[in-house]
């Protein structure tokens, strides 16, 4: 499936701020980019770095006054996700090195304080992608899926504690019991096609059977349609932007996914 | 100085156990360590690899039964760490990209919540070293530094309700409140000559003036002899032994660090 | 300056082939990549990774018949070229870990077998930065450019016995010269606008003072107006595109570059 | 296997030199270092980092006069090394991303001008395991194995002109009749137990049949007992020493493989 994804973020600040920004996906193994635009109005000097989970970040200082951050890509996505019910539970032993790094705890995964929930709500399961399944079923039976709660920067625990929350949350939750039953999982930040109300997405992926596997505890069915734009341990890590010094809030933002014919010639 | 720095630690369980350890100091810009020795009696199977800070972890599958893990190196390393008053703060936007990732909040330094106490507590100090300086004095006149005292997994904000506390809290609490100032900090695993009561030891070192100075608030006054085990953003990227299922406790763990009168032969 | 640079490729082969490509410029410290877009008629799936030396790499498996290959990228590019008479000349033993790849010998660029010759072109220069500005003049002075001399893949000691040469052949010389006096270089392919005539170039860099500088033993004189798509050792690390098995040659090739009023928006 | 491996060199210079030295192996998924020590007399200062293929290397000045650097590690090493006739060879298409790198040519391993002999050599063989065993096997016959011959720098198409040559000659030839024909090869550094006569030594390593598998045409039969100090794409990447400036040659060097009775205490 092709889809055009973008967003337009517009900031009016009386002073120059620095800011980190992760808003470009990339091309990878499953998703391909094949047309891209970041535009900044007005222009100002940019610099690109990769981080330590390998995304793309744009560094800058935004200018005082109205400052519009605007980007479109162009990227072939996969239709549907892949599902895999039964797909083994991997021994710590037998995971890859550079994927143990998803089995410790985070700043808003405290999956240490998730082993004994994690392994009531698993209950009889096949250990691997099964017990996945139904922690993500879990959550959706006992949260209420809600854009517009009130989203501080709730962690797992905190959201433990809430009847409904953001898509954030769902996925802290979902990576914390997961990290808790030693399955390593990591969130996902990026657009989702019709999802509903449009704007930023995050869910989760967690690392069954040799391979990661989409989860997504605010969708009722396995849906594709997705655009990755960054991964990370969790939302500490890929922040959309990272401001430094006093909270800036944009004063406009919109998201944008629509599926294109075919690829753009 | 040169100084011989190792451990030894015993677990004695029924069943074998997927562990990861770091403990082996690494040569690097700062420290050589000269000769070396790991032993696992009885010898099992050990894996390394380098994690995404650089530290080098062994993994391995514990035997059932008596499993002693002994470690010893001889590392030759500063006799004094460095001190600069006036060393200014670095602003974000001239931070080296790998440096950016220890601003960000973590699993046990929950930054974004000690942005204010934080400029309490620096006050007029000048931006950069002398703030830190501050903070680090802070922490040593508002806690009790007590091996002994209880320690659960403590986060900063956590520890910050408490009285007294051990190595890795102050340093937790050390790192939130320099990230809260937008300066980076990480904490650093490993051994210190002369520390009372003999134990694996925390601290924490943080980015001004365009490097990394070392700081510890268990300490009354700045001391050397320091051997680097680990980097990370807290805890839990450094742990020095990682267990994966229900926790194994070692029934016997005892560091020893001594300072040799030259380079071994 | 900001730049539009872009190519077509287009291949008629009876066979599938499996391709590595090197057609995606980065953002990064000096350019900026503000609009892109890299199409494949057919359209094939397509898989994107980074190599050791930080370039984005296209792995395709070729179709049958006629296919296109077509890039376009809006990149802010520096107007001007840094030029630093007396930039010094780093020793070895302060030369940053990452640069010293470059300094070793490489499939075209057999740098110790330049050693004494080196040593006779920069006479009485100031170690550093006029060192390589005499190595580049001495090129310039020696050889004629010629893009349409004959190109097979010639190494540094191999076009040292001719009289002209094409792009890579003057770098290939420039980087075993500056080997030889211990100074790192590397390549670099990409794009410099109103080349003549217009095609995909290779320059080189050579370490000096601190930094990266730009030579270009084509060129008369310094020019800005340069895209870069990829970074390595010689021309072996930094092949447009690299096949495997019989050599496939393009039925067509065309490379633009063109300066835009402004940024893209 | 246990074995005890290391060699002293010694060096005597009127004046300091930068040197970089790759002479610790390190513990990585085959082998384990139970024991090291590496010495310098006198001691001088080292800085010691990972190159790009993950080999350890440490950075020094030497001091003039006389300077012996003596190491020694105690490794677990494979007994026997695999042999896997029929291992299929891996398309391109699907060999790992960071595995592609080894099929490029090099300084010492011009494999574009080895394609057809390549092919010749190995005839009807299955693609593969069994083409490398051809190689290895067409070095054995042609060319007399004797580590007293006049170790220019030689290339692999260099030494195709001689009739006998040392360890890292046999290696170049291998490593670029194998990439000529679409196989991954790599060299490596280390120790070979029971080599005759003892010295460090250099054999190849071939991707087949999804991973890396041993060939060493120095020798009659498959050997197991070695220690890898480093891989690289060829020579260039893994000097035991590299000087910078006027060649060095040390005064006096030995190297000593012996196998321990069982782990060391």
């Amino acid at each position: 499936m092709w889809l055009r994804a973008g967003c337009e973020i517009q900031f009016d600040e009386s002073e120059p701020a620095p800011f980190i920004l992760m808003l470009r996906p990339r091309s990878g193994r499953r998703q391909w980019v094949a047309r891209e635009s970041y535009t900044l109005i007005p222009s100002v000097p940019v610099e690109e770095y990769t981080d330590p989970y390998g995304n793309l970040c744009q560094r800058l200082i935004s200018p005082p006054g109205k400052f519009v951050i605007r980007t479109s890509a162009d990227v072939l996505a996969d239709d549907t996700i892949d599902v895999a019910p039964g797909a083994p539970f991997v021994e710590v032993q037998n995971l890859p090195n550079e994927v143990l790094t998803y089995l410790l705890p985070s700043r808003y995964c405290e999956s240490d304080q998730f082993i004994q929930m994690g392994r009531e709500i698993v209950g009889d399961a096949i250990p691997g992608y099964d017990q996945v399944a139904r922690i993500e079923q879990w959550i959706r039976d006992q949260f209420i899926y809600n854009e517009a709660a009130p989203h501080f920067q709730l962690s797992a625990a905190d959201f433990n504690q809430m009847s409904e929350g953001v898509c954030r949350d769902f996925a802290h939750l979902g990576i914390a019991l997961c990290r808790g039953l030693c399955i390593p999982a990591r969130m996902v930040v990026g657009y989702l096609h019709k999802l509903e109300p449009m704007d930023f997405h995050a869910w989760f992926e967690a690392y069954v059977g040799g391979r990661w596997y989409t989860f997504d505890p605010t969708q009722s069915e396995p849906r594709g349609g997705r655009v990755t734009v960054a991964y990370g341990r969790d939302a500490a890590d890929v922040a959309i932007f990272s401001q430094f010094g006093p909270a800036l809030y944009p004063t406009r933002m919109s998201v944008q996914v629509e599926q294109l014919p075919g690829p753009p010639e």
